[in-house]
Order: C-alpha cells, then sequence, then structure tokens
C-alpha cells in the first residue's frame, strides 16, 4: 500500500497503514453505534504528553464498556509511540500533535454479531491552532446550554466514548446563537460539569474551583493543573459550581489536552471579574504548565493567528 | 469496482456498490461521535413496508440532529426502492429485508471541520431469523436494567441516532445474567420506556396499555399495533407503565420493526399472568399484523428455529 | 393633587391620583419581597378584552398567597373600567393600553407587621408597539436558556405575582447573546413551559399543541387561541413538548396579552419547517383572533415600525 | 425637606431623606418584578458588625443579578455610616439597627426600558425584638413546610434578593398551623437548607453540623459561628443534614443578623434531645458570640420580653 | 379453644379462631419486614360493599409482592363472607365492620427461610365512628407534610402493603401540631397524592378533579364516586393537582373504604372556597353514596359523637 | 411456661420466654404497619461485639419513628447480655449468635390506639453460616437492580426499621435471575448504596472508597472497617460511587453484621480486576478484622461448606 505524499500513517488492526486506508466497515458498530472507546494525549515539542496516565484511563473507558481490548499495555504504549515517530517529520517548527488510541468493539450487532474482536487504530492528527488561537488571544465566551450533560446512570459521563451527540446537540445550541462560544453544561442538579472534552475552572478569592468529579471526564489536563496548584500553594478545592460561582468568578479558564489551560472572557456573556485576560492565577498557571511540559503553548497557538 | 458473488450492494455517497466498499474513513463524524441518523423498515414478502412513514420519521431525526439531508424525500425514497429490487435476488423463500438509510454528518468534528456533506448510505440487511426464532416460541424475557433511559434534556429517545451505548449498556447489564434476556429500560420517573429498538406492550383487562411517546422512540411498529388494535375493538391506552402494571399484566409483548409483534413470557423474572404463549389478545394482534403485511412473520421466524 | 399635561392616573388605595404619585414607601411587602400578584389585560379598539376572566385569574393568584383583597370583584371591575375611561383620550388612533391590576400584602413583614390591608394599584399603560414591532415582521427567535421554570413545588407558575427573577434571569441569559431573544424556559422534566408572560405553541402536521397547564400559567390568550383553533376545526392538544418537538415544528407562535399571537421564526437558532412567517396555520388564528377582537392588532404594531 | 420627630432618614438616590420620603414609583422593576438586590447586617452596643463582609456579599449577589452597583465599595461604605450615624441618637439604651443597602434594576422592564440607573437605598431599621423575645426564652419550634427551597438552576439561593415568595409561602404554610413556627425548608434532594433569612445548626455528639453552603444563603453570622467554634475547640462539618440528623440532634440552633445566635427547642414537634434550652454547647457559642460583638444579645432581646 | 365473651373470631391459616388467638410468630417477615399485601373492605348495613373488587386488588398487591396466595378467590371470597357472618351478631345498630384479608409471606427471610406457605388473616373490625365523627361535622383539616410519597421506583404506592411508615410519619409530623390534622402527601413532582389509606378530590368550577393514578392506590371508593359523578354529569378529570389548585378549590373532599366521602375543611390551613361543609358538589355525591350502599353513613358517623 | 428442649429464651415485654412465646397479636402496629425499629450485633467467640454502638445507634432509629423505648439504656444492655447469656449453651463451637433488639409501636393505629406501650423484644440467633459459606469461598455476585433505594425524604435510609419492602423487592429482582445473586441498588441520583443489611466497599488504586452515610444505613461493621483501614494505613474515602467506579474496581467486598467482610467477585457480571478473592486489600482488613474480633469469621464460614 501506498500513501500520498505527505500522508500520516496509523496503526489499523494489527498493521501501519496510511490513514487514508484506515476506513471502518459500515456495520462495524463503531459506525452503527458509536460502540466505541477512546483516549488521547498529545506531544510537546515533539514529545508525548503523560502516555501511561492516557492509556490507564483509556482501560478504565474500555472496561466500563466490556470491550476487550486484545492488546496488552506495554504493546500499546509501543505502537502509540512507533505511529507517533513515523509522522514526526510531517510536524512543522511550531506544532504537535494529538495522539489517540480507538478501540471498537467490531462486529455488527444488530446481526448478532457479538464483535469477538474490537476494530484498533492508533493515529495521530495535528493540534487545531489555527481555529483555536483567538481564543488565547481574547479568552473563551462559555455558554451554557439548556441541554444538560447525560446523567450517571443513563450513560457514565467518565468513560470517554464515540458518544458524543450530548455534547454536539449543546455545541449546536451554542453555535447557533455565537459561532465563537464554547459550550458548558449543566447536570440534572444545576452545577457546571464539562465542556466539549473540556474541564472548567474559576478563580475565587486566590483559590482554585473545579466540579468535582462525579458528572465530568477526570481530565488529565485537569489532573495536571490540580498539582501545579498545589506546587505553587494555590489552594484547590473539587466541589460544585453553579452559575452563582461562575458569575462571580475573578477569574475562569477552560483545560483540555489540546488547550492545556485557555482562559474564559465571558460566561453567558458576563464577563469575569478580572479584566485581564489571562488573569494572575491563570497566568501563573500557564507559566506553570509550560515550564512542566517544556513548551510555551500559549505562544504556538498565537503563532497561527490569522496574519 | 467488482462485488463478490452473492454480496449485497448498497447506496454510498451517490453510487451503488458492493457492500464491501461501503468502509468509512475513520475521521467522520459518524465514527468519531456516533454522529449520525438512521431510519429503517423493512420487506414483508419482499415489498417494503410503510416506506413513507419510515423516511418522515427519518428527516425529523435529521432535522434535530441539524443534519442536512441534501436529498429530497422523492429520491431519497427511489433510490431505497432501487437498492432493494438489487439485492431482492439473494432473499430465500422465507426471507426479507431490513432496509436501511443512514446519515453520518461527516467530516472531522476535531479539525473544525463542520462535515458540508452528509455520508450517506442506503442498504439492506437479512433479518436475523435464526437468532430470534426461540423468542417466538418460548417468549422474551424481559428484565429491568438498573440504567435509566438517556433523559430529552441530554438528548431526545426519539431521534434515532448512532448513540446507542445507553442501551447497549443496559443490554449487557441484562445478557451477563440471562443470554437470552431483552432489556427494556425505565426512565428517572420510574416509567418502563422501551428497549434495544422495540416498544413494549401490555395487556390489562382486556385492554392494550403501552408508554407515552415522550420517553420512547415512536415506532412505526408501535402505530401500527395501534391501529388494528382499533380496528379490531381492542381499547388502547398510551399511559405511564410502571412496574406494578408490568407485574400485573395478562400479556404482554414487543414490537419493532424486525420482530413486529413477540410475545414476552417473564418480567423480572415474574412470568405474565396468562400462561400461553401468545396469549389471545396478542394472538389476535399477530393475526391482523400478518393479515395486513400478508406475511406470516411467526412462521417466518420458526422456520429458522434450529432442527 | 394636580397631575401633569397627558400623565395618566391610576387607581391606588382607594383614589383616582396621577401616576406619578403612584409610589410605595420602600418597606411595603410588595418591595421588599415581590410579594404582590397582578394581572393584566388589555384593550382592543380601546375596548376592554374578557375582562371578567382576568378579574377570575387575578382571584386565583391572591388566594394562593393569602392575601385578602379587601374588595369585592364587583368594585374591582368598576374601578378598572373607570380608570381605562380616564385614560382613553392620551391613546393615538392606533394605540391601545394594558390594563392591570397589582395588590401587594403590604406592611413590613421584617418588622413583624403582617399587613393588614393590602397595596392596591389599578393602572392602565400603553402597549410597547414600538420594541415588538420587529417581531411581527419577522418572526421571533426563541431561545431557551440554561436555567429552568421554578418548579411548581417551590412557587406555583399558575400564580401571577411580582417575583419575577426566574423569568427575567433567563432572559438575561438570552439576551445576552442576542438582543432580539426571547426566552422559553424548560422545566425539570426537559419539556418547553412558558417565556416571559407568554405561552408557546408549534404547528405540528397540521394540528395545534401546546404545554399543559401544569407548569404554566394558563394565559387568557393561550385560552383564547384554544377556543379559535376548536371553532375553525383545527386539532389542538395539550401535551408535553421537548426540544426534539420545538426542532420539527412546522409553525410556531407566542401568544401572550399584548401580543395576542405572534409568529416564532427560530428555535434555538434552527428556523422552524415552513419558511412563511407567519406560517398558514398561524395566519388562521391571527386571523380569527383579529376577527373577534375586531382589532387587526399585527397591522397596529406594524404601524410602529421605524420608518 | 421635613421629617417627622424622630422619624428616621435614609439615603435614597444620592440623598438623605426622611424615611417617608423614600417612595418607589410603581413601575420601578423592585415593585413589578422584586428585581432588587439586598443585603443587612446589625450594630451591636451600635457599632456596624462586618460590614465589608456584608457589602462584599452584596457585591456578589448584585452580580448574578447584572445590576451595575453605580457606586464604588468605598462611598457605599462610607454611606452605610453616616446613615446609621444621623439615626443613631433614635436608639434606646437597649436597642440596635439593621442596616442595609438595598439596589434595584429600577426602570420599567414591561415598557423596555432596560433601567440604566438602579434605584438605590441604604437605610437603618430597629431590630424587632418584642416579637422575637419569647424564642430566646423558649427556643424556637422550627417546622418543615411541604414546599421546597428554589433550586439553584431556577434562581440561586445563594444571592440575597427580593424574590422571597418561596420562603414566604412557606412560612405561611408553617404559621397556620403554629404562629410561632418558624419554617426551615428541605431542598429537592430532601436536606435541609434555610430558613427566612436564618442559617439552621444542629449539635451532634459535641460537633457542629450545619448544611454546606450550596443551596444554601451563606451567611455572615453562620460564618461568624463556624469561626468561633473553631476557636473554642468544637468539631464543625458542613455537610447534608436531613430530617433524620434533625430528629436525632442533641441540640439545635438558628443564626441570622438579628438573631445572632437563637436555641430550636423542637423540629417538627420533636424536642432535640438537650431538654434544657440552650444547651451546653449553645450556650458556649452564644457566650462567645456576646464576648466577639461585646453585646449580650440574650439579654437585649429577653429585657423586650412582655413585662 | 374458647373465645372471650364477645370476642371476635377471624380466620387464620385454615380455622377459625378467636381473635386473640391470631399472633405472629416474631420472626415471621410479616413481622420482621413488614412483608406482606392486605385489602380492607367494609360493610354498609351489614352487607359487604364490593367485596370482589377489593380481592381483584388484593391479588394485584400479592402479585406485586410475589406472594403466592395459595388459595382460590372463591374461596377467599366465601372465607371472608364466613368470617362477617359469624361476627355479625356484635354489631350495634348504627354500626358496620371494616373487613380485611392479610397474607404475610411467612418464613424468616434472615434465616434463609424464604417462606414456602403465607400467614393467612382474614378478620374484621369496627369501624372508628368515634374518633372520626367529628370529621363529618366540622370537616377535615388537611395538612401536607414535608415528607413525599414513596416513589414508584422505590416501592409502588398502588400496592396495599404492610409497609406503612412513608405515611406514618407523615401523619406524625401532621399530628404534632394538630391532633386533628390529615396528612396528604405531595409526590417528587409537586403533585398531592393520598393520605394514609385515602384519596383526595376538588372540586373546581363545578367538575371534579382528583389524581392520577400512577402514584396513589387506586380507591375502590375513588372509583365508586368517580362512577357516581358519571352518573350524576358532574365532570370528572383525573389530573395532576398542585398547592395552586387545592388553595383555589371550591370544595374538597377525601374518600376511603371507612369515610366514603367526608368533606375537607382547610388545606394547609386556607380554608377551602365555599363555607358551608360539605358544599352542595360534596353533598350531592354524598347522597348519592347514601343510596348507592343503601346506608346514610353520614349520620352513622354523627350518630357516634359525644354527647 | 416452658421452653421446648433446645428452644432458645427471649425477652418479651418484660419477660424471659421460650421463643415460641415471642407472637405478635395481629393488630400490633409492628405487624399491621411494620411499625418497628431494631438493631442487630453479632457475637464473635461467643462476646458481644460492639454492644454500646449498636444500642446507641437503635436509640437513633427510635427517636427518627418517635417510638418511645420506656426502658434506659442500662437496662436494655443488661438484658440483652442476659438473653445472650441464656442462649450460650446452645451454640456449636463454631458457631456465634446475632443478638437483636426490636420494639413495636403496638397498638392498633386504624382503631385510633396510639400505642401506649411498644412491643418489645431481644432476642439472639443463629448466624445464617450454611447459607452464606459460599459466597466466602467464591465471592459475592453483586447486581443491580432496577429499583431505587428510597429516598431519604421518604424514608431515611439511615432508621433502621421493619419495612424492608424496597429491599425485599430489590433482592427478588436479583434473585429471580440468579439465586446467589446480592442486591446492590442504586439511589435516584445514580450512586450506589447499600444492600439488604449490607455496605459495599471498593478497592482502588490501593485507596478504599465506600459510599457516604447520607443513603445508606451506616453500619458498624462498615465503621469497624474504615478503622481498621487506617489503622492499617489504607486510604480510605467516604465519596459518591457509581457503576463506572465499580466496574474498574480492583477489588471490591460487602460489611454486614454477620458476614463483617466478604469478597465481591462480580458487578453486574462483570469480574473485579483483581482475580483472586478475596484481593490482596480485601485479605488485609479481613485479618485485621479477625484479630480485632479475635475470630477468624472465614474460616468459621467454611467450616459449614457442605462437605
Amino acid at each position: 500500500m501506498t500513501a500520498l505524499a505527505n500522508e500520516r500513517v496509523a496503526f489499523f488492526n494489527g498493521q501501519i497503514v496510511p490513514e487514508s486506508q484506515v476506513v471502518i466497515p459500515f456495520r462495524d458498530s463503531g459506525f452503527m453505534s458509536g460502540d466505541a472507546g477512546f483516549d488521547t494525549t498529545r506531544t510537546f515539542n515533539q514529545r508525548i504528553f503523560k502516555l501511561d496516565e492516557h492509556l490507564a484511563r483509556f482501560m478504565r473507558t474500555l472496561r466500563y464498556l466490556r470491550i476487550e481490548p486484545h492488546m496488552d499495555l506495554a504493546t500499546m504504549k509501543a505502537i502509540t509511540i512507533d505511529v507517533f515517530e513515523r509522522n514526526r517529520h510531517l510536524l512543522g517548527p511550531h506544532e504537535d500533535f494529538w495522539v489517540s488510541q480507538r478501540w471498537s468493539r467490531g462486529g455488527d450487532k444488530w446481526a448478532g454479531d457479538k464483535g469477538t474482536t474490537p476494530t484498533m487504530i492508533i493515529e495521530c492528527s495535528p493540534l487545531p491552532y489555527a481555529s483555536r488561537a483567538a481564543l488565547f488571544r481574547d479568552g473563551i465566551d462559555v455558554t451554557v446550554p439548556s441541554i444538560r450533560r447525560t446523567p450517571p446512570d443513563s450513560m457514565s459521563p467518565r468513560a470517554k466514548t464515540h458518544n458524543y451527540l450530548n455534547l454536539i446537540l449543546a455545541d449546536q445550541e451554542v453555535k447557533a446563537r455565537d459561532p465563537n462560544g464554547w459550550a458548558v453544561l449543566l447536570d440534572h442538579n444545576g452545577n457546571l460539569t464539562e465542556g466539549l472534552g473540556s474541564n472548567f475552572f474559576i478563580v475565587s478569592n486566590g483559590a482554585l474551583v473545579t466540579p468535582k468529579a462525579n458528572f465530568v471526564l477526570p481530565g488529565i489536563s485537569r489532573e495536571t493543573v490540580i498539582d501545579l496548584a498545589r506546587a505553587e500553594g494555590i489552594e484547590i478545592v473539587e466541589a460544585d459550581i453553579d452559575l452563582f460561582d461562575a458569575y462571580n468568578a475573578d477569574e475562569a479558564f477552560l483545560t483540555s489536552t489540546s488547550l492545556c489551560i485557555c482562559p474564559v472572557r465571558r460566561v453567558n456573556g458576563a464577563a469575569v471579574a478580572e479584566q485581564r485576560i489571562p488573569g494572575p492565577v491563570t497566568q501563573k498557571l500557564i507559566d506553570a504548565y509550560a515550564r512542566l511540559v517544556d513548551c510555551d503553548f500559549v505562544a504556538q497557538y498565537l503563532h497561527h493567528l490569522p496574519g
């Protein structure tokens, strides 16, 4: 098989192939039912970040979905590194990759086929610098949609699966009114949870507050920020956060694998108290994060701002 | 392109191709997020059943998902009939097809690609006679899992999408204890909703009762049974049904596109009052259904019982 | 006491006075706690509409709040008519009034003063033609905020009180993103309820559907539309309406005392199916409403469009 | 302008005026919608208590309501002190004042007037010694009404607004059966929250327990008691408290700006375990509170018992 | 075995014995867990009322509890009549009996004993005329406690079991404040359900309204009143009733096996609109009920008023 | 009175009698309504375990139920010890007793009899070694039923009462599919609570996690395990546990008075990660528990395995 010039390669069911050959039979339950788990880390300066933590979380997702991995952790790690190394030459100087594992159950459920072997993909993709650069310059406008995060007794928000419609519907609500808005959803108790692949933090009287891990995916970036805050001597509280807290935040930011830390400018149109974007506590954490990963990710994003 | 001998063909993004060529790029949001809508009817004696009603419902699903169909209804209908006709010769004498439309949003959401054109599939597949035949002989053992049906303000249960994990997790709970069990879920108010692709009915004092359409997909088969019941002079009530009702049912059955009407034997291990499977009201409705579709679907299933 | 030239007069605690003299001691519980009930009808061609029905509803609100009216219905009606007649000369040719009764409990609750006599106001005010005219030309953009309508076991949404913050907060969420947006809230079950002083209707397959009266104020205009629909032979259903229904509506409109019937253009940014604003069923009801009140209220609004 | 002899004065929209001149135009949204925020501290021995903390909380309420204060904190503080000083001579030897800021949004919402300037009031009022004195002698009879505290996703219980009907309705339920009863409401999860302007504490096995701040206004008196308990070496826990806990309390008390700490005698008619009112832990905290504010507030109240 | 003079007899596990010999081994799961079902009818003028309907409902309760009756319906009916006839001579001229079946699962669950045979009791007891007579003279004071009716997905309120603590706790809350109060509980949606063994009705604009049967035991007396209302041409609606409805009722009453129909005077201390007790619609239904059962049950109760 | 040879004796309303004479009049509200509280400890090597803690908890249950104990704690303790000593000779060498207090309200509620004196029972019973021995050998198969634990605002799960139908219905659901299954219920928020008389623990990354005490009976064995874990240096967290946590547990176990600690093998059919039963942390806690009570309770159970 031949790849296009500059085409990325991926691991697909046992082989390294050009990405254009990673195609899913439409009867695969990953396509038919979003019946798949995944996890995504990124590189910083072309080094993979916290791969072990991400793979451990990936295993928890698969376990929740009862998808047998059919591969041990060491192999998964080795292939992930291999896939990255094979694509590395495609990165420009100010660029890094997302690196993901995706395992669908495989098989055709409707035909009574239980899927004895999962469909396995390990792949890289370029971070969306251009479309997100302005967020680092201006801050994110968080909007809370009317849709509530799927409750844990319907499907755990802590499993990272290919069933993303709850978050996509939320995003559509928000984007229909503000194409640059970022949806962060409430749970059925009225507490803020998370946005599409992102965790929410506020700074209140010098302390950092973030929703408890019950209704949100416990992000690795979230974990990283909590650790950094402790090291910096910033008080950190995991607590219920409702709109009253959000509207009274001194600062706010989102974390995600790709964003690391990105400041929030407004929540439902109300500006956070601190006028500087990012505010001082956010800035301190951004600096600490950049030191940790040895990569000025903010500069990296801003570098892609349209001329 | 050439198909394998006896391979089915399908419509895929504008062309009729062998099914093995209907493969989805892994970055398609239909695979990445289960971000797709579908609808499924079946044939009876090789005639497509209520295609217009199914296509109308498909349009409602797409509208809810904000996926532009990029095809008008008449074309969709014509292609559906064409796909069926091209595969018809593959059916055996006691066999019929499921016939489905599947539209994913397409594009790669994570890359900021909005998916200007949906990925479009129209396809047939054989009904799972063998794996379900015993259900018609013995009745279905319905089990209510601990998981609750996704609530309407997280994602509408009335849209028919590729996000099936809520129902798959429910099914796993049930199948782990009884491989022949069939999950029917409660909503967060404690009322029975639906099972994987199926609606639930009970017979109580001669009247037919089925959950209101709020928390369930309003099945075309469900609608058909309601119409038949009216024609047969059987009282029909759309009402909340809880476990008390279910345990006190005289008879119970499931409806779905493939099953049409299939009797229920037990709910959470408690046998329905009527010992005969199917009970007299269920039998009356099965007979009326068979007359309507001019196909003895029960015999069709039982024909596939292992010798 | 003397009124300004062209100043409206109002009934205030037993006397007819210029509006500028209708001032509330700040310790009145109506100011301190929003502890007041009200009702509002309007005139059409300078005739008061359904005053008896509005006064009956006002009595139900006072009863719920345990505010003794200290006035009988006949007197209340006579004063209402009197207040209107005294202000009538201030109306221009294309203008009508809102006409309201407002009773606060009076007294200073915090001082242990139970308020033996309510503070009583009966007043007129000009309809907001200019600010709403564009809604009749373009249709309303309904947005569903993240805030839920106050549940009945916290405070009944069916009492018309001076505690409006739930709806004001909802309105702020929506207006922050779209100054012309109109908030319609979900209840805690995920069903649409009402907007600020307005009821929501959709047209679906030729039938009219509106939320049941449990979580919404049973508007007199809503009642009027239901009666008109029956007279016109349009099927009318009171039912739970969720976002799936709203996104699939053929037409939609809001009713309120001032708007009567005003077409909806979009719900959460998604256009209703019918492109014409108003759609044919909405138009039919508008026409019937105009005949009933003998006033072309749409023309009245459009007349105030900025030149 | 002239005040009545012995009439208190207040700050009203920029001026110091006699209270009888602090009157609100009835179209002000503070009257029409309870659309206002406030905060209240008190004096002890004629010194204002924790004014900074109260003003900071007032700012959070205004921020939640999106009412621009149009005044900086230092000015607000100075005016508050000034208003108090101007009224101080009206206090008797055993008397103190409530001191409040009240900001309504102003304007006439219904007329589309957004209220560019808030209506601003800073005022004093005498504490209700006579009506509450018996509570200090006998203990409070807490009754839990059927009504639930407004949930945070309808309106935050942590904002101190003029929308008090939820608490007034609760109070009416309780007072209709026991004129001396004091309503403390459950939230929708079945946990005790707060009463009209008051926080609830129990003593259980020597530890102090009070509801978490999620569903309750985080009272300054509550905060003060928590600090005092820590200083006294009393364990203090913020936790969910349900009726089981309340019925098994060794002691219980309410805190509020005016009451400081007032012992509870019964909850829903069931006497707390400790027969002495106040119990030993409550007494210890009362003593510490009195030392902190240098005022024997219990004696102050008891002094007003009817002869 | 010998009975005391004038001692009632009962059926107990196969034998007719004096009531004093109907004693339950303490390890019986009926005592240890309230693990029993029952049903109760009454006599009118010493004729058993709607025994078949009550036995049918009893069977539904047993079925829900999975207690095998070990007796057919005809035998149960015959024994019930026999027990009544044997005790009939103990009734005074203005007296009637409650007549009940009670089946506990038997066995000692904790010892792993599944209870192969139920403990069976059929018994009579005198109606509590004296303690309830005043309710017919004055009307019932309904109070809504803070406790919510057990939700259907915890235990169906439609099964009549020996697990009465939810209703007893509600009753204690109410009786602690008003010994003559009668608890009627809300469900978790804020709708009124039922009181201890009694259904709630209101009269509103001439129509009769009663809660839907979802959250309440569908009383036979409730059913009887619905039938009588239809026969009398009174509109009858099964609908959600919240406090707003209850406070605005023109009339209200409770039904139960023993009370038949008993007027309500107040709900949470608020008097129903109609001052006469009973109001005209209630009186009409009482008269119709008395004709149906050929017994002036109101006179029967009033006859037992203390001198 | 004479006991059968080898018959146990019990305390019953003031006297020590053979168990066969501990019989409850069927009109006792303990039988009629499950209107009773109880508590149960056990012996280890024929010494009563933590009797004071159990009696204190018993008092809390009675207080919640408003049942006056009519006996002081010291007497209750003395009688409990006396009853145990009188039955001790009936224990075999590898056997111990459950020791319980049971107080029903007494009286006949329906007759208006308030039950001035409770029915009092103190009794012993042999532990169910044989029926539970296999659980210690194989591990418990936990299944989560569809039924939810009764919510605290319907009846507190923290009171130990004779109203066990919620848990019995849950058990029936589970046992109907797997006679060896053990029901552990979710609460209405989707968090795991408890099983019939048992608390649930998981081991996750070396830490012990168990549900917070809000929705569960705070077991004495649970408390004991928490203390032992602390002493052993095992981190212990009281937190919400949902199905995601449970499916990802490294180890899991149940605690109860009789089981002490019993390992869990599967949750909803999914095996815990650690293949050894019990896993290393569970084993460590079992060992510590056995040392504390000076009794190898696991050996005791296994000794009763069928040959």
